[in-house]
């Protein structure tokens, strides 16, 4: 039976921080921009240098799977004592664009090291995090004599910032490389800096574009206007009655299925440390808006949204043009809470817009893709035993929450392998994620991995595999 | 005395038919598009090509002026026989840009025939009717023995697709060059195909463009989604609140120095040949949209309008962004008609916007470039005698129609030159003026020359100062 001294370990990882993050530079410096065809090798070479990383530190079975699109990487260590867990580790390793280049204050593909943060494309979303995992693990390995506390699975996607569409066909055609225990996934914020935080929920995404057309092309505005209706003046008209006085979305049935949350977990809500003007403020923005009768944390966690993603007609270049433009698009996505049925709702925006397009316009409303939504058991046992881990980790109270954001794995995993998702993340909700200067906290990247190292002992001991020297004083710190 | 013998003219213009149109490819092809500060050259380019005609037909003083943008040619022909009147001929030799070039079914720059049409962008606005009365005289000047009827004045202008921004200062600098007993402008569409028409009016234009920002930049619809202001949202908003049910611009006073029209001028527009589903179909629409309680030439034609012109938000590629966008842009156009005072009413449009933005977010109104509208005294003896000449020509009767559309010269001559302007164009209501494959109807080609070949000699018989051989009954047919 091995012991594990998670206190060596951390001393192992604390001394080795120096190359841990020269190595998440060697990541970052691969410009796997999944959006981009043009970067397709990229994204390969960054699936090959995890793969390479994963047969350094002893992980078996290392496959590097093609798919319609980019590749999954996979390995597996599954040599762990009688009665360990098995855990899948989900993360990935492609990237968001870094356009507009000229907004970044660093160097976008590069990790650069300004005020205790790692600053760099990928620092936080995910290649930082998928790396912390990695150096956990290979600490543990090496101060475990080759051996983990748990049997563990990766499966690591490159195209999560495109809705991952080969992910649900490839993990139906491969059960035996994804099913698992439960999953764990590092790819959100924790709630605030140096406040550590377990997800429960992820909001789902629905995507649609309407298309509006009023004419065979855009006429001109003297001739014409003020007698023929105008693509962008009705598709405003149609935007606007997506909503009603109270912020509520009015499309009929949308809100079918959307759980009633407890007093009891609302109350907690309200005593969570948040600070509206300092999270308006992160964004630029002066003043909330939304859906009357929840608050600000409500309505980005547990209620489903319809927000315009991007709008355009006619005459957008400099200048002026005196047109009644013939078409007008819109791109809308609407967020789902667990309990929706995210194909259902679509259908029912689609038709509702339909209906309200005014006379003598065509509407076309494309239904897009989507993203399920996913509600984790958080009275899982692992949820507890994370929660105090991250608890000694970071020495602070650590806090369960909805969040508001969608990851396509974790609604899968849930929907078709019956697998629950420990959403354990460690960047910050200021963290610029798909923005310019995307940043980890160096403290994060330090006491998120000593709270993984101390994760997988306390794992393994709570299923009676094994033992751990980790002096309780920390564990319950 | 001279005596001038149109039938001459006539049949020499239709001898040298060919030869004409292919001088006009010649023009078409100077791809002077004033739009494009690359095609700044070929502005240049062609406004030296007029003046070179300008030269070989015979008139004076040819001058090319440079402005703080795109030249303005001038020349005159002033030895007419005492008595005669002074017409200036206004024009321009600029034209819209191309795009979209696929769009195209003939060269753009060019001209085709087909279907006894003249396809090729400037065919009709206004590089085709320009040369028509350059053709004209030429004819005029070649069987007078080198003298023309009345005296003559040219303006050409290359701005004028640019809003003309050059054209009122230069005028007021050099009143000699325009002052004139009117103008005449051909640059605009009969009422329709063989049925000439003088127009008596046009609306102005008022551009203003609104820029809204709810947040310092797009951001995450997860993480923020349901909980601020979205720009495109509170653009749609506003947008909606600038009409009425009944499709009336629901600015305050945006009605305001609009004239009453009589009750028998709105009962000659109903007399008036209109198909409104001919008229729908030729720009592909299927119904009309409007200010209750006016018929659609009303509405084009006597009503100010609103329109917007073009939008932009977010995320507007191909594909989904799950983005709030942070900023959002509508350019909007009002039409004004005569009696109304533009700059009162951008004001006010541009006052009541900001009062309807919503909390939080920052709302901004550019008060963009103004066309004058102008109305025509069309009871001036000029006008009469267009109708007789343009009655001969065509052999159909001629209507006094107002225009929806704007000429920055004709406001200007009004207002500050106290000039009236005879609108004698001879383009089609369905020319594709502006759009791909735009085109002049050979027979509005001929015959337009045509009736300027007896306009000009029937001018100067009514002041007296010469007489004409043409035959009377060509004159009233």
């Amino acid at each position: 039976m091995t012991i594990w001294n998670v206190e060596q370990a951390i001393a192992l990882t604390r001394a080795e921080e120096d190359q841990n993050i020269a190595r998440l530079g060697d990541f970052v410096r691969i410009e796997s921009v999944s959006m981009d065809p043009a970067k397709a090798p990229q994204v390969m070479q960054a699936s090959q240098w995890l793969a390479k990383e994963l047969g350094r530190i002893g992980f078996n079975n290392i496959r590097i799977h093609e798919t319609d699109g980019h590749p999954i990487v996979t390995a597996d260590w599954m040599q762990a004592e009688q009665g360990a867990p098995t855990v899948l580790i989900y993360g990935h390793v492609d990237v968001q664009p870094v356009e507009p280049v000229a907004d970044w204050t660093v160097a976008p593909f590069d990790i650069t090291m300004r005020d205790e943060r790692l600053y760099g494309r990928g620092s936080t979303d995910d290649k930082g995090q998928v790396l912390m995992h990695l150096i956990a693990l290979d600490a543990l390995m090496r101060t475990g004599g080759g051996k983990l506390p748990c049997n563990v699975k990766l499966v690591v996607d490159a195209e999560e910032e495109i809705g991952s569409p080969s992910l649900l066909g490839w993990m139906k055609a491969n059960p035996e490389l994804v099913q698992a225990d439960f999953a764990i996934v590092s790819d959100s914020p924790m709630y605030d800096y140096n406040v550590p935080s377990i997800g429960t929920s992820l909001r789902g995404i629905v995507n649609l574009e309407v298309r509006l057309r009023s004419a065979g092309g855009d006429v001109h505005a003297g001739q014409f206007g003020g007698a023929i209706p105008n693509a962008a003046r009705s598709l405003a008209r149609i935007l606007v009655s997506l909503h009603d006085e109270d912020g509520r979305v009015a499309v009929p049935g949308f809100y079918e299925g959307v759980p009633d949350i407890s007093a009891e977990e609302r109350e907690g809500y309200e005593k969570l440390p948040f600070e509206e003007k300092a999270w308006l403020a992160s964004i630029g923005a002066t003043g909330t808006e939304g859906e009357a009768g929840f608050s600000t944390l409500e309505r980005t966690w547990i209620r489903p949204t319809l927000e315009i993603n991007g709008l355009f007609s006619g005459h957008t270049a400099e200048g002026t043009k005196a047109i009644v433009p013939a078409t007008a698009t819109a791109k809308i996505s609407c967020r789902m809470v667990a309990g929706q049925n995210p194909e259902a709702i679509q259908k029912k925006v689609a038709r509702h817009i339909v209906s309200l397009a005014p006379a003598n316009v065509l509407c076309e409303v494309r239904e897009l893709s989507i993203v399920p939504p996913a509600a984790i058991d958080h009275r899982m046992p692992a949820v507890q035993l994370a929660v105090d881990s991250l608890r000694a980790a970071f020495g602070t109270d650590v806090f369960l929450v909805r969040d508001g954001g969608a990851i396509p794995a974790v609604a899968h995993l849930k929907d078709h392998f019956a697998m629950d998702t420990l959403l354990m993340g460690f960047g910050c909700p200021d963290e610029n994620k798909h923005g310019p200067d995307e940043w980890l906290a160096l403290l994060h990247f330090r006491k998120g991995i000593e709270a993984l190292l101390a994760y997988w002992p306390a794992l393994a001991q709570s299923a009676g595999a094994s033992t751990t020297t980790t002096e309780k004083t920390r564990i319950s710190a």
